[in-house]
């Protein structure tokens, strides 16, 4: 398949090597043309790697992954254009963290609102669906690195575009998805997040998930 | 141990039903004396159960447990007053719910401020610990309903409270104790509710709780 990364960050990376790895043709998109995390990128992901703007890698993409920072994220979306994004999935790993009061972070959209709702607002033929944002960007793509059963959301309005988001989850390792619902309940998957950044303190490294346990 | 447990719902009752089980006296608080669910708590609940208002039961209980609807929360510690919570433990339970934008709920206070810093901010002198509000009140007093590893929050500002509180809880059955930190991560346990509510609806009983799955 070929797919779009948004994104030169380390989730960005990951799922970029990631799909690399699993045979897909990957084109990582960044704010401009040779930015220099993408060429790295390409340099050691061989030939189905390539790198461009945001604009050139939605173009490429029949999947996109939105993997920019959530302060960026809706700047980024606008450069990849909704002409690239409509009609397409748009798997969302973005965050909407505020770093500018301080750490712990807080978040600047939640609980009546989402990032993942502003981004589907914003392009209403996209297909948005909110995952991997709650885990660590290794154990995204890895997630035997946790041990035992744990859990990842999934959100979103087009159940076609949950089941072959899901498709591609389990071919990174994923066995329990839970489908949360529609794109508002990105609500929860992303005040996870604000939970997360407390309990790597507690943990001592960024290798943890959730799990629901149930009667 | 005098224990009051201020709220007469299903919180309360279970609470105060097993701190009764356990051989505390307990006073169960409410708005007026005599409400009627209080009534027919203390005549199934033996000597050791008494009831009056949330005034009486503060003033009775070395330790208090606020079991009372988030709404109604900080009116019901005006009238425990001040005076009969200084110095005292405080475990809160209740969850910032609201249910006035329809279903499911939102919250009225998260990610920069908490219900459990509210009361702190206006009751200084009292040792609030923030802790088993992210489970349903069956699974708070009996945590085996839930098989397997699962984990509940503590947050508070006091140390030796939080020990104290943690020596109730694992008298309830409890061993999966993650302490979070000072009061501020309340926030995290409140947000928490949030996504349990959706979760619900997956899972389809309330029998479930989240787990800490870490390398």
């Amino acid at each position: 398949m070929k797919i779009a990364v948004l994104g030169t960050g380390m989730v960005g990376d990951a799922i970029a090597s990631k799909l690399i790895q699993l045979g897909h043709e990957v084109m990582m998109g960044s704010r401009t043309a040779n930015n220099e995390k993408a060429w790295a990128w390409v340099s050691q992901s061989g030939p189905n790697a390539s790198q461009g703007t945001f604009n050139d890698a939605a173009k490429f993409g029949d999947i996109v992954f939105n993997c920019t920072n959530g302060m960026g994220t809706m700047e980024a979306l606008r450069q990849a254009t909704a002409e690239h994004l409509n009609g397409k999935i748009l798997i969302d790993i973005s965050n909407p963290l505020d770093f500018s009061k301080g750490m712990p972070p807080s978040l600047f959209v939640c609980n009546t609102d989402s990032l993942a709702e502003q981004i589907q607002r914003e392009f209403p033929e996209t297909k948005v669906v909110k995952t991997l944002n709650t885990i660590n960007c290794n154990v995204m793509v890895n997630p035997s690195l946790v041990p035992g059963e744990h859990d990842v959301f999934v959100s979103g309005n087009d159940a076609d575009a949950k089941t072959k988001v899901k498709e591609i989850m389990k071919s990174f390792g994923w066995q329990n998805i839970v489908d949360l619902g529609d794109i508002t309940t990105a609500r929860a998957a992303e005040m996870w997040v604000f939970i997360w950044v407390r309990l790597w303190g507690f943990v001592g490294h960024p290798n943890f998930n959730l799990h629901i346990a149930k009667a």
